[in-house]
């Protein structure tokens, strides 16, 4: 049997939008690490009779139910008195608790008598368990319900993946035989979404049932999802790896990579594979580029550093973009894409180099370019790919991020033709 | 009556933590703006059984529900089939539908006969109206449920967006006949968010009911959100403005902002009330304040660029940082973080720059700095402020955030203070 998890997440700020729920993603990962599927994901108001309605529901349909947000020390955190009522048990004091908030709030450089809102996080509900969190002064709540075990945690991001990865999932690992989850995403690109479906139906109708597939399609590409669930890992490793050779045989030429994955992620791979060092000269796209590559841990091996030059003089300037070309072509142009990358190479001495020069909107550019035309270049100094796209319809932050993620499409493929 | 939405979200990819929910958040923001509170956000697998059950708890919820995903022409696509279910009627075509998949396979470049699949997706449930999305293949859908709304969207992004502004939105203002909602956030500093709760006590309490407060927390500092709603949003934004004013009265000194934003946000707008341009040089951010910077829509106006310096050459080649205060004091030290703030201001030409240095990790940094270190420098050139911070437990993700975040607010106090 499968464990099943129900994640909850309290606050209002999420249902007027104001944040994103990040939290759930990070739960649902490495919940699926150790087995755990995740059945639902629920936000709820910080009403009682919300809470309350959301623990029941969430007892009902699975065996682990993980709860964020609610535990502050002010009137709008509801979700401990929501438990006790759910519980139907009064409070308790643990002194530990507030050891350890006097601890935090000295390492913060407070130094202050506790208030009665302080003393009253260490009021923990008669029939939880608390575990102490280091990184914040609420606790967190381990409760059985008969079978069934409801976690709450605080819903400050590094507050609640410090304690998922040092105390929850450790403890749920011990506790639960689960089976095992292998998911595997391979890329796909060149076919509609739809030819690709027709093309594979036969294959995709002999896939075992423990197999499944879902069809991601993005804006240039498809990832293809295999999830697997069983007893040994490497057995349904396997099992995906023999499923992937079929589908290599009936649409091989669409494949564009049998390990799909963010494409900062495989282009460091390639780079550090074949020895070589990148750089990014960045106008539209505002240091995005950099900051997508420099997220991955180790991009200090290859990635040298980005000159964003947003005003036109930091690209005549620092990346030595001619006055003329500017003038002849405007910024965004084939010529100055090109002289930025090339600039970007010689300045910070790289091997390669990617630019980018376009209108993000929603206000045109100062050369009164239409929004949407963007221009990519990659090159090594010698050898040099320029790629104009066009996206009319889309907002500023789905721009920046459509090209960036062209821009690193790109610089892999010119990787894997040219070294 | 305030109009209630629950939003669904349908596919497994979120459930597997691969990607974030942003689409919610979106829907959240802009249904607020015209009066209709999110009751609910629930996202389920792509399966019949669980979508079939969400459609039944959203009606039963809410006036309205806004559901986004598996509309797809793909097998893991069932949206269509559970509300034809759940309605208990059968599909018609729409050849409207085609016609819009011919011209986007055009417009991408596709010549090519449609598919079964693709006619499929002009199949239409009974008792809905559809919606041409000219932004993908998939239509919008709208059915009346009595005197409810079910709205089916695509779950691209990009797609869901376009529809968003361009259709849903008119068409909801013009049925319903919402109250007004109107939030306003004032950001508060320098004080544990349990003694503020405290020392505004009194305050609190007398808040009229039409009018409720949040605290949200962040590392620095806390968010204050005033919700009001009502008929008339002039007299709701006085009516918060008015307990703000009381607030100042107790707790002034700790209230940073009256309006507060993302620190992008309010940044760029003092930087053009002042007339001021800025620039970037970061190490251990990667690029991310620059991306933050030009994420706001007009920032080219007073943000000249970045210097990205990752590897050590460029921190010496392009931002002129000697090579003896690299040695003597290494890479992450206030020397160097200074001299890479004033080589900012100089290369790039602008009033002030903000500059930074750390060891994000997971890996200790090449001088062997303690990962979690980091210096912040702002300068004019003339004036500078270097701060030290120490974020030991944190993720790179969370670190490249929050050092950011303090980096953004540390150049609004500069500016404040000096201007």
């Amino acid at each position: 049997m499968k464990t099943k998890a129900t994640l909850l997440t309290i606050g209002d700020e999420i249902l007027i939008g104001q944040i994103v729920d990040t939290n759930s993603a990070f739960i649902a990962q490495h919940l699926n690490q150790i087995g755990i599927e995740v059945e639902e994901i629920l936000s709820v108001k910080d009403e009682l009779f919300h809470i309350i309605e959301a623990f029941q529901r969430g007892i009902e349909k699975s065996d682990v139910v993980i709860v964020t947000g609610g535990l502050g020390p002010t009137k709008d955190d509801k979700t401990k008195t929501a438990l006790c009522q759910f519980l139907n048990c009064g409070l308790i004091r643990e002194e530990k608790v507030l050891e350890n908030i006097v601890q935090l709030f000295a390492s913060r450089g407070y130094t202050k008598e506790l208030n009665n809102l302080n003393h009253d996080q260490a009021l923990i509900p008669e029939k939880s368990t608390f575990i102490q969190n280091r990184y914040g002064t609420a606790p967190c709540l381990w409760t059985a319900v008969e079978d069934k075990i409801i976690i709450n945690l605080p819903g400050v991001p590094f507050e609640m993946k410090g304690l998922m990865r040092d105390e929850i999932i450790p403890r749920l690992k011990n506790q639960l035989s689960s089976e095992v989850i292998v998911h595997r995403d391979i890329l796909v690109s060149g076919i509609p979404e739809s030819d690709l479906a027709i093309l594979v139906e036969e294959w995709e109708n002999e896939i075992p049932d423990f197999i499944s597939l879902a069809y991601l399609p993005n804006r240039t590409s498809i990832d293809l999802r295999f999830s697997a669930f069983g007893q040994n890992e490497v057995e349904l490793q396997n099992a995906i790896q023999h499923q992937i050779e079929k589908f290599k045989e009936i649409a091989g030429q669409y494949l564009l990579s049998e390990h799909s994955g963010k494409p900062q992620q495989i282009l460091g791979e390639i780079l550090i594979q074949k020895g070589l060092t990148l750089s990014t000269a960045e106008s539209c796209t505002g240091g995005n580029i950099a900051s997508l590559i420099t997220s991955i841990s180790g991009s200090s091996n290859y990635f040298s550093g980005a000159v964003v030059s947003y005003a036109t003089s930091v690209k005549t300037s620092v990346l030595g973009v001619s006055q003329d070309a500017i003038n002849e072509f405007t910024v965004v142009s084939e010529q100055v894409v090109e002289q930025m990358a090339k600039g970007a190479c010689k300045v910070m001495n790289t091997d390669l180099a990617i630019a980018t020069t376009g209108v993000a909107g929603p206000n045109k550019g100062e050369d009164n370019k239409a929004v949407g035309t963007v221009w990519i270049s990659i090159t090594n100094g010698d050898k040099t790919i320029n790629k104009k796209f066009y996206y009319p319809y889309l907002d500023r932050e789905d721009f920046i991020k459509i090209v960036s993620n062209n821009a690193l499409n790109l610089a892999i493929q010119f990787v894997k033709e040219n070294y």
